[in-house]
C-alpha cells in the first residue's frame, strides 16, 4: 500500500510549552510551531487555542493528502481512556475526556497517551525500533519515563497505565524519591535530577579534588558531563555509578519481556559512552546466561526536539490497523 | 462455535515424572497417566515410551471428538522454535527439537512452552484468568516462575524466553541463588527453598523460642506453615518476610504491565493468608498511587496435581487463533 500522501497531526502537550506538527508517513514534519500550555487555566480556551494555531496548517496541508488523524502525547494520558488523569504539571485537574474534546473540535479522530509511550510509537514508526516487535524504550530526562512494545504492540495494561518503568525499585530502602516518596526507585538515580544528587553525594563522601566542587549551582547533569568530560574522575564516578544503577535494573526489564533492544532517549544519553559503557556491562553482569549478549541497548536516532511530535503523529498510524478502541474517543 | 468434541493431549514433562491426560474444551480430564523421565538417558527413546503410553488412550477418545493437537509443558522450553534447550534437570543435553519430533511421532500438531507459561495459558483457559486479557502468574515452588499475559497474549518476547521473574533482582546485594549465583533474585527468597533459608537465618539471628528449632533436617516450607499454624512466632515471621519480599517485587512487575490480577499458583501458597495478607500490604506500599487498590492477587483455582497438564492441554487451543507460528514446528 502507498501511504505516501496521508498526513497526520503530532502534538506534545508538556507544563509549560505544547508542540505540534503536520507530519507525513516518512517521518518528515512539514510544518511545525508551538504555543504556551500554562498561560490557560482552563482547558476549553486552550483547546480553542490549538485549534486557531493549527486550522491554518491544516488548510494548507490539505492539498498534499489526506488527514487521517490527531495525535497527542501528554502526561497522565489514558490511551483506553482519552483522558488526562490529575496530571501533577498541568493547570487542568481531574479527568478531562481530552481526547474527546480534541476530535470534536477538529473533526477528526484523535488518539492520546504519555509521553514516553508517545516516543516509543515513534521510535517504532521513524526512528531505531523500526521493525522490531519487542523493545523498551526508557526516556531519561528531569524524570524517567518507558513505553513497552511486545508482539508488536504497545503494552497499556489493564488501565492504560502500565510502563512506569522510572518507579520501579532497584535499590531496595534506597534513596528517596522527593516527590512520589518511593525508596530506591530508578528515577531517583537515573534521572537528570538523579545524577545531581548522585553527585551532590559523592562530593560529600570523597576527598578526590574535583570541578564537580567549584559548580555549586551550577551543578547540572550538563555541567557534570562536562566536567567528566575534561577527565574529571568524580564526575565520570557520577555516570560510572548512574550506568551501574540503569543496567541492573534494565536486567530486570530484560527478564520480563525479553526485548530485541533498550532504546533509551531524553537529555541523559547525551553522555555517550561514559554512561553506555557501564549501563551494558552491569546489565550483562545481572542477566541469567540465556539473555545475555542478545540485548542490545540503543541511543533513539530521532532528534529530541522533534521526537515527541512525531512520536504522537505515529499515534495516528496505528488507529488503522487497531480496533475501534482507538475512536471511541469520538 | 461449539467445540464440545475437540480434544487435546496436555503433557508436564519435569526431571522425575511425565504427566499427560487427555482433556476437553472444559478442562475436564478424560484419562491420564504418568511415565518416569529420568529414566531414559536419550529422548527417542522416551518420545517412543511416551506414544506406547498415550496410543491406547488417543484410541480410546477418538470416538467422543476430534484430537486436535499436543501442548507440552517443559523445563527451558522455547516456544517459537519448539526446542528444550540446555534444560539442567534433563537428561537430554544440547538444543533438543522436541515438538518437532513428538509431531512427528504422533502425526498431530504439538506446541511447547515453559512450564510457569504453560500454567498462565491454563488458568486463562480453565481457572481463575478465565476472561482476563492483563494478568501476571506467578509459580510459587521449589523456584520462582512466571508468565505474562498482556493484550490477551502470553509474552514470550524475542527469543521466545520472557517471563523470567524469578530471576528480577529484589534486595540489591541479597541472598545469594544457590545455583545463578545471582544476589538478591526473588526465586532466592520467595521459593520453598527460600523460605527454608529465611527460617535458617531466623533461627541464627534470633534468641525466640520456636517450634523450628527442633526441626533440623525435616526443616521444609510444610513443616514451618505447620509450626505457624500452632502459633509458633518465629514461623509466623518467616511468611510475613516471604510476603514482603514477594510483595515489593510485584509491585514492580505491576509497574511494568499494570495487569488486572496477579496470580499466585504452587506448594507455597498454601500458606494462605499468613502468606497473601503481607503480600498484598507491601505490594499496595510500593505502587504509585495510579496503581494503588486496583490489582486483585488470588489463588489459582486449578489443583495443583491438575494444573500442569492442563495447562499444557490449552496451548492447543490457542493454536486455531493463532499464526502458523504454532504450527512451524511440524
Amino acid at each position: 500500500m502507498d501511504y505516501g500522501n496521508e498526513l497526520a497531526i503530532g502534538i506534545d502537550i508538556g507544563g509549560t510549552n505544547t508542540k505540534y506538527g503536520i507530519v507525513n508517513h516518512r517521518g518528515v514534519i512539514l510544518q511545525k510551531g508551538e504555543l504556551k500550555t500554562d498561560i490557560y487555566e482552563k482547558v476549553e480556551p486552550f483547546i480553542d487555542a490549538l485549534y486557531e494555531k493549527l486550522a491554518p496548517i491544516v488548510d494548507l496541508n490539505s492539498g498534499e493528502g489526506a488527514l487521517k488523524g490527531i495525535g497527542i502525547g501528554a502526561p497522565n494520558a489514558n490511551y483506553y481512556n482519552g483522558t488526562i488523569e490529575h496530571a501533577p504539571n498541568l493547570n487542568w485537574k481531574g479527568v478531562i475526556p481530552f481526547a474527546r474534546m480534541v476530535s470534536e473540535r477538529f473533526g477528526l479522530p484523535c488518539s492520546i497517551t504519555n509521553d514516553a509511550n508517545a516516543a516509543a510509537v515513534g521510535e517504532m514508526s521513524y526512528g531505531a525500533a523500526r521493525g522490531m516487535k519487542n523493545f523498551i524504550m526508557i526516556t531519561l530526562g528531569t524524570g524517567v519515563g518507558s513505553g513497552i512494545v511486545a508482539n508488536g504492540q504497545l503494552i497499556y495494561g489493564e488501565d492504560g497505565f502500565a510502563g512506569e518503568l522510572g518507579h520501579t525499585i532497584v535499590r531496595y530502602g534506597g534513596r528517596k524519591h522527593p516527590s512520589t516518596g518511593l525508596l530506591g526507585s530508578l528515577e531517583a538515580y537515573a534521572s537528570a535530577t538523579g545524577i545531581v544528587v548522585t553527585a551532590k553525594e559523592m562530593i560529600r563522601d570523597s576527598a578526590e579534588p574535583s570541578l564537580l566542587r567549584d559548580l555549586n549551582d551550577e551543578l547540572t547533569s550538563k555541567t557534570i558531563f562536562e566536567s567528566a568530560l575534561k577527565g574529571d574522575k568524580l564526575a565520570r564516578e557520577v555516570f560510572r555509578f548512574t550506568g551501574q544503577v540503569l543496567g541492573e535494573a534494565l536486567a530486570n526489564f530484560v527478564m520480563f519481556s525479553s526485548p530485541e533492544a533498550i532504546i533509551l532517549f531524553g537529555g541523559v544519553i547525551k553522555a555517550g559512552d561514559l554512561l553506555l559503557e557501564p549501563t551494558k556491562q552491569y546489565m550483562e553482569k545481572n542477566l541469567l546466561p540465556v539473555f545475555q549478549n542478545k540485548v542490545k541497548i540503543i541511543f533513539s536516532e530521532l532528534e529530541e526536539a522533534d521526537a515527541a511530535i512525531l512520536g504522537a503523529s505515529a499515534l495516528v498510524w496505528e488507529m488503522k490497523y487497531e480496533d475501534s478502541r482507538f475512536r471511541s474517543s469520538l
